[in-house]
This record gives C-alpha cells, sequence and structure tokens, in this order.
C-alpha cells in the first residue's frame, strides 16, 4: 500500500491533503475547498515536496472555476504560496493554457479538472519512468543509498523521485539501504522518510545532517540520490537546505551524486543556479521543534530553506526520459526540445 | 561577567558544574562529590567539551583522595567515561604522575588539589594565549566567523578556545558576526555559544547544520574557527560530529578553516585520525529534542558524536604556543617538543 498524500474528491469540490506537519505522530486528513486555502496548505507545509505542490496548485484552479471565482486572481494567489519549487509555476501554466480567454461556464471547470487529472497521473507515470532509468546506475549486488528530505509518497502523488529509486530497488529484490539525513530544520528525513522506508520494510538509519561526510569516509555508500526543486539550464539544482553540503561530502569521499528531476522541474529560463531565488523561513523553524524550545529567547536566526548544489558536483539527472550527463547545458536543451511528452519513456 | 561552568568548592569537597543540559532555559548548578558521580556527569553531558572534562577528572581524582578511596579505580572510572577527548587522559596522566607511588595521606590530597589547580589556571592561560595568536589571522576591519558546537567558557574553565577567540575579536573593538552551527544533535551550538554570545554582546546567527555551504557561497564568510577533542600526529582532527562537512563546505568556498587546540588535545601517540575511536551515542539524541519525539517510533539511528577532519581541509592549528602551519606532522612534533610550558606564550 502507499500513501495518498493529496487526492480530489470531486462530489465536494474538496481537495484533501494527509497533513504533514503532524505526521508521524497522526496520520489526519484536511479537505481545503478554496485557491487561497490550497494556497495556505502550501505555504505552511501541510502540502510538501516540489511534484506534490504543482498536483495540489492544479486542484486549486479547478476549484476556483467549480465556486465561479475570478481565475486570474485564484492564479496569482497560488503562485505566491512558495518561490523555490518550479513545479508550481509549471502546473499553473499548464492549467492557463485551459482557462486563458475561455469562457467560465461547466464546460471549463470539466476541463480544467481533466488537465488537473492529467498533471496527477503524468506525475505517478513521470515517477516510474524515473525508477526505471535508475536501476541502470545501481551496482550489482547489494546497494546503500544516501537520501535527503523527502522525495517519496508524500512529496508526489505517488512513489516519489529519489526515495522511490530506493523503494524500487528493495522491491526489485536487491538488499538495500539508505542513510536518511534528517533534514533540519523541518525534519523531513526523520520524520517523513523514515515514516515511508518504515511502511514498505526497506532497512535504513537515520543520521543528523552533518554527519554525511563521516559516513562516507567510514561505511560503505554506493551513491546519493536527491530530489530537487528546480534545475537551472546549467545544472545547477536547488533542493532543500542542506543538499549543496551533502553533495560536497560525496565528493570528498568519490561517491556519485544524483539528482532525480521531473522533467517539469527542469527550468531552461533559469541560466545558473545564481538566478534561483531562494525562499527564507521563520526564525522559529529553528529555535523550536514541536513544543520544545532549543535556542535562548530571542537567539538571532539565518534560515534559508533551500540551497543550490552546482553542477559540477551532480554525476547525473535522472528523468522520465533518461539520465542527463554532464556537460548538463546541451543535454537538458536536447531532452527538453524532446518531441516526446513527460510520462514512460 | 564570564560564565563559571566547573568550579571546586574546597570547604565541601564537591565539584560544583552548571547543568549544561538544563540551559539555556534554566541555569542550574549541581553538586558532585565522588569519582564515580563526576564520571556520570561526564558521560551524561552535564559538563562538555574537551578542556572542561580534563579539568572535571582532575578534581575527581582529588574527591578519591580526600575520601581516602582507591585512587587507581577513581582513575579507571574517569578514564572510561567518554573515550574521544584526549584532554580526559591527558589531565588524567598529570594527576597519575602526582598519586602513583605516593603514600595516602593529607600530603597526596594537597599535592593532587594543587596539580587540578594547576590544570585548571593552566586552561585558563592557555585560552588567552590562543586568542592573542589568532588575532594575527583576522582581516583588517569587520570580521565574519563560522563556529560549529559550543567551544566557550561553558567548554572550558573560562574564555573558550574557538568562540573565545570570536570575542576576544569582538572585545577588541572590530565589527564582529559570527554564524553559529546549531550542532545536531545536541545543539550546542543553538543552545550554549548562541546563549554566550548574546551574553557577551556578540552579534551572530544560528543556521542549521546543513546551510554552511550556502551561507559561505552567498554571503561573506571570513572564517572558520572550532575547536577540537583530538589532534592526531598528522594533523587530522577529531570534533563534534559536522565539523568535516562544514570544513568542505569552507574548502568548495575558499573560506580558511582554523582549528583551536590547546597542546594537551594534539596526540603524538596517534598516528592518524583512522586510529582515533569515535564514541557513539544513543539514538534518542536524534530521534528526539527534549520532550519532543521527532522520528517515528522505533525508527533505525546511527548516531556518531565525532567525525576527523582530514588534515588537508585545515589552514591552521592555533595552540597557545602558536599558529602550526602544514606539513603538520613536523610542526607539531616540534610544538610538542617545545621546552616552553603550555601557557601564555
Amino acid at each position: 500500500m502507499s500513501f495518498r498524500a493529496i487526492e480530489w474528491i470531486d462530489d465536494a469540490s474538496v481537495l484533501r491533503l494527509i497533513d504533514q506537519k503532524a505526521l508521524p505522530e497522526t496520520t489526519r486528513y484536511c479537505d481545503f475547498a478554496t485557491p487561497a486555502a490550497i494556497a495556505g496548505a502550501i505555504t505552511d507545509m501541510t502540502v510538501r515536496g516540489a511534484p506534490a505542490i504543482g498536483v495540489a496548485a492544479a486542484f486549486g484552479m479547478v476549484a476556483a472555476a467549480r465556486a465561479g471565482g475570478d481565475l486570474a486572481a485564484a492564479d496569482a494567489v497560488l503562485r505566491a504560496s512558495r518561490p523555490t519549487a518550479v513545479n508550481l509555476f509549471w502546473a499553473l501554466d499548464r492549467m492557463r493554457r485551459v482557462w486563458q480567454g475561455a469562457a467560465p461556464g461547466p464546460d471549463l471547470s470539466a476541463r480544467l479538472l481533466a488537465e488537473a487529472r492529467a498533471i496527477e497521473e503524468g506525475d505517478i507515470a513521470v515517477n516510474r519512468a524515473i525508477s526505471r532509468h535508475a536501476m541502470a546506475i545501481l551496482p550489482e549486488g547489494e546497494v546503500t543509498f544516501y537520501h535527503h528530505c523527502n522525495t517519496g509518497s508524500l512529496a508526489t502523488v505517488d512513489l516519489g523521485t529519489a526515495l522511490g529509486i530506493i523503494r524500487s530497488a528493495h522491491e526489485s529484490g536487491r538488499k538495500t539501504f539508505a542513510y536518511l539525513d534528517e533534514t533540519r530544520p523541518r525534519l523531513q528525513g526523520a520524520k517523513l522518510s523514515s515514516f515511508e522506508l518504515m511502511h514498505y520494510g526497506v532497512p535504513h538509519a537515520i543520521v543528523v545532517d552533518g554527519a554525511s561526510a563521516h559516513v562516507m569516509r567510514t561505511r560503505k555508500v554506493d551513491l546519493v540520490v536527491v530530489g530537487c526543486d528546480r534545475v537551472a539550464a546549467n545544472g545547477d539544482t536547488a533542493n532543500k537546505i542542506g543538499t549543496y553540503n551533502l553533495a560536497l561530502a560525496a565528493a570528498d569521499n568519490g561517491v556519485p551524486f544524483y539528482v532525480a528531476a521531473p522533467v517539469s522541474t527542469i527550468d531552461m529560463a533559469t541560466a545558473t543556479g545564481d538566478d534561483i531565488e531562494i525562499e527564507e523561513r521563520a526564525p522559529e523553524e529553528v529555535t523550536g521543534t514541536g513544543a520544545t524550545r532549543i535556542a535562548p529567547e530571542g537567539a538571532p536566526v539565518f534560515n534559508p530553506a533551500f540551497d543550490v548544489t552546482p553542477a559540477r558536483l551532480i554525476a547525473g539527472i535522472i528523468t522520465e526520459l533518461g539520465i542527463v550527463r554532464p556537460p548538463y547545458r546541451e543535454g537538458l536543451m536536447k531532452l527538453v526540445a524532446s518531441p516526446l511528452p513527460p510520462g514512460p519513456a
């Protein structure tokens, strides 16, 4: 059984989300009926992960159309919910091609629903294809992964990107082990990825983010796989804070570092990582965990939510259309120009 | 005013320690009267930091002598309290040179007390000398540091090693700023170093451990200063987990990485970092913070407490006798063979 982190309930015209803030203690589903409510769920991280955010925003446009609301206003509020993940804008662009210039009414609502469903189903197909391509880079015999943040069923519609590769390796019958960065400040590795791997029976260990270089120096690690929020045209990759440090730990220990990226996260309009806006989040994410305060009252904090891993540290970008190797600018250009639609290659 | 994290109360024959587990919420002092109790305070991290641990162990031997106890047994129980910091063994070796072969009695107790006091006062003098030597490597004008764990007054008898350098820069009138790794799992950076710097009025920001490469890529950082638990003969340095990752972040961004090390932490009997035993601690340090559980029930954890930063990543080792530069084997050999006693050079 998989987790269904995101589901459109058509009878009620609501988007049902598993509340990822409450996991792993509590499995709670919440329904969101308006674009503003869905934008709020994206901002406050009830729903997380670049692919899941894109799908949630697409259904936000369906909710707006059903309510007879102002679609341009709904689009704007959803676009403003988080700045870094490009899938959000990619999904809203797909939806806009349907609604822009179209007359409101049941027919438009039906076409928007069909497009959102296509994005949703496309995500599952994309993740399956990413996992299939990744099998080619695994060593013979047992395989040990290193992973950052959460990129599993909870971050996508199903299966996941990087965590989907780990799960697929395990389900293919290989002996599989994964080290999971706990991923401060929001602890998606300790809370969500460990929760998923326990559920699927994949052996693993949670480690603090600072331990990766030590683990790779003293234990066998075959490869790092991470997800991403945006890939620039030169291959520089924005992902959860701590990814760049993990890539350095891998490079210093000769461990190949791979990014799992749906084609929708590749942003050829962004030349390099320097052009990616990095979201800064509230200091309370760092100064407390749950009810526990961990820093002195009033302690100053700097809390960037993402970082940029330079392309030179990346061994390959695993997409649903195949694995892109350096030099990335040419490879990504060819991939994005490909006549194949995103989906199983 | 400084914190006095450690104080021998001679009338009562007890070692008074600030309970670092309760900081920053609560400033609580606890008294420890026996070697076993003091060893327990070292193991459970009531007292932390390689220099402070060494001094605590020395007073543990005084407590044993006062009680007329078995000094060899006291030495053994103190030696077993934590495996990685070499100061512990260095301080106990100094104490052993006093008690080994000596007749028990008030005279021996007095000589042990004098030796423990000498270690304690030596630590303060050593830290002042480290800070003085470090002034030579600071840039002109304002200076921005990056720091890991806690190495301040709380980790030593007074002033501290790396944090002492930051405090000294600030007190010298320079415009000073420090980024503090929060330092998972025990959060000594967020809890203790931020507490100390707030107290001294040094501007700073707490950052999650995974953010260091991003901060150095996007903001001005002049140098990294860290403490250490043991320096091997080739310059490889054991320090709190996450130090090796921080050194890689610095190297990739051209930021010089310095280790502040009393000569007592240099262990010429250990050839390289591969020969340093790395303590593993309880999984609960990772799966919870305070009362808050952050990982699923039963989630597996790997929790190494220290890592080894390869000498090739270290720009210099700042000791009380001066700054040692690569190649380290010769420089450290010369330093340790120096006829000067540890103290202000």
